[in-house]
């Protein structure tokens, strides 16, 4: 299917540790899908220079974009923007633009820029600025990769800046059938009707409520008319049990 | 530090799509870190048989433990189970125990066990069970790679029967501090805890409620009395702002 694929970085010792429970990754996953963008693949790794590095090359190598989450504030254990610019061998400093934009937000707030709040402002060279309507101190974009804030208000507002300017393919369409089956009683059936739709995805999630079993299916794929083609079948195939 | 290292490899189309938001990560995180056990990556990919075999291979690899949730139900899509034999270079097939002990559960359930089914029994020669009190059909652990299912309930089970066969490190504890500054105002005072303590790590979380920024610091590290220590210095370098 002709559509981009694209990976996710999420950088940060606090998802590994199990102290915050990560919500860029599910936000992102919707969006793209929305945008015509498939997720082929997320990473999580730690605040540790090589390893981000050597994700950071391998998704790039590997993909048609890459977005990262986390990492690009003021404290010493904010080294996304270094390791990005080691990953791509450009320099990296203080960009008056990126200064200037958070020097304002800062006067307005009445807050100092002081030393730690500067180091947001450092951009790897050849990199373009993405937009932060939040608190001012801004991501990036360097080849393939979009570099954003962990904080998801933040996350958020520039994933809505960068995802325009992103060619992305035909829609992703969906149509979602809840079954009163459970999963075991259905797979054959399904597995039918992947078969005789080998363009489409076909996916089964069951569930259990109250003590009764069910089974959501989704059908999943760029042509909206052999989506409707399988859901009928679907129905014909299991004609007991929806609810 | 001699902790143990574990990586997780989260296994489902419907997490990358935005379909399902993932839960597994957080729970095992918390899990691991309460045992003494770093969670040090975690990838997520969709259910394509090289994807999965590759990240098999990579994070088996590179950690001492591996722990994958999804793909281990009875449809079509599910195959991870002969994903991880492929990674193994180990034989497939239906094993008499396994199938025992789903028999008895279906028997109990008055659901008949049907090829669908069947293929759950399906275990990577060489592995020992993962029971599963929820659903009968079980889990399984092949060298350092633990096999589990992704429907939370379940997955959950099976992390609370597989955590007390693993040999973890000393606890890993952490001690938090709640500031009402900015990040950007106390990242100077941080990183010089940070260079005084370098065998602990100190994360800082930055919030906004109300209008009003904070910002959470969180001491963590194997040894108590150093993180009491440092959450002193931490205090004493911050004298005002705490919350």
């Amino acid at each position: 299917m002709g559509n981009p694929e694209a990976a996710m970085l999420v950088i940060g010792d606090e998802i590994l540790s199990g102290r915050t429970r990560d919500s860029n990754m599910h936000f992102l996953a919707g969006e793209l899908t929305k945008h015509g963008i498939r997720l082929a693949e997320v990473r999580v790794v730690p605040d540790i220079h090589e390893r981000i590095v050597e994700a950071l090359r391998a998704l790039s190598a590997g993909h048609d974009l890459v977005f990262t989450s986390g990492g690009i504030g003021p404290t010493h254990d904010d080294i996304t923007a270094d390791a990005v610019a080691a990953a791509f061998g450009a320099a990296i400093d203080v960009r008056e633009d990126a200064r200037a934009v958070m020097q304002e937000y800062y006067d307005r707030m009445g807050r100092e820029m002081n030393e730690a709040r500067l180091r947001m402002a450092r951009i790897p060279e050849g990199a373009a600025l993405i937009d932060n309507p939040i608190s001012a101190a801004p991501g990036f974009t360097i080849g393939n990769v979009h570099v954003m804030a962990g904080v998801p208000s933040v996350f958020q507002a520039m994933v809505a800046s960068v995802l325009p300017t992103l060619t992305g393919g035909a829609p992703l369409l969906s149509q979602n059938l809840n079954l009163g089956l459970a999963e075991g009683d259905i797979a054959g059936p399904l597995r039918a009707l992947a078969d005789e739709f080998p363009g489409l995805s076909i996916g089964s999630y069951p569930y259990q409520r109250d003590g009764v079993y069910g089974t959501n299916v989704v059908i999943r794929g760029e042509d909206g008319a052999q989506i409707d083609a399988a859901m009928g079948r679907l129905c014909a195939l299991i004609p007991e049990g929806r609810t």
